[in-house]
């Protein structure tokens, strides 16, 4: 399941502010539990979405995970590992309002990957 | 379940350039498999969603329903009745960038409703 957000513009999201974060491959980006405040745009790199030993979704260039982050302040509901070296830009409501603002088809995009996850979420369980 | 989209600044929905409409009580506002190219902020009234004879929702006045139509170009998946007289504002793609570009937490809101309603509707099949 491919949730393609692009275009994703990377100048007007280091204009949102947020600085970009980077992980090794293999490592926990978040775990299913954790607080969870801000969605994430992959700059470089690819992401697995966890739960337990499942795979729910893997995550490509200039996508987004954790977008439930913006929903509900749940705490996360999968985990997220780097599945190569990978650089995010992470998206506070700060930040989605300020994108959303300049980019608005970025709203929708958002929208679309999120009832697509919620959809297979639902009929994967 | 209440899908409250406050606040809906009905001004700026104005300034979106769509014409309201009205419905008398009792009058199906869409019917399922009708194709959908726009949601719906309620003015006033109030509207239920139907599933054949099952009452998915009952949507109250300021929030939003037939959102669905600006995430994929499936047809209608459930109708919708005026329970009271109702005045609409029909908003488009167009009008949605429109909105949230002026009103960015238009789309959060519209996101949360989004994500409500799926889970709801996966919790009752």
């Amino acid at each position: 399941m491919v949730a393609s957000v692009a275009p994703v513009d990377f100048g007007i999201l280091a204009g949102a502010g947020a600085p970009m974060r980077s992980f090794k491959s293999g490592e926990f980006i978040f775990r299913e539990g954790d607080p969870a405040e801000e969605m994430y745009v992959i700059k470089s790199g690819k992401v697995e979405i966890r739960l337990g030993s499942r795979v729910l979704d893997t995550v490509p260039e200039s996508s987004i995970f954790g977008e439930m982050a913006l929903i509900d302040p749940s705490p996360r509901s999968a985990s997220a590992v780097a599945l190569t070296d990978v650089t995010l830009v992470p998206v506070a409501e700060k930040q989605f309002l300020f994108l959303v603002s300049r980019t608005p088809h970025f709203a929708l995009n958002v929208m679309r990957v999120l009832a697509r996850r919620l959809r297979a979420t639902s009929a994967s369980v």
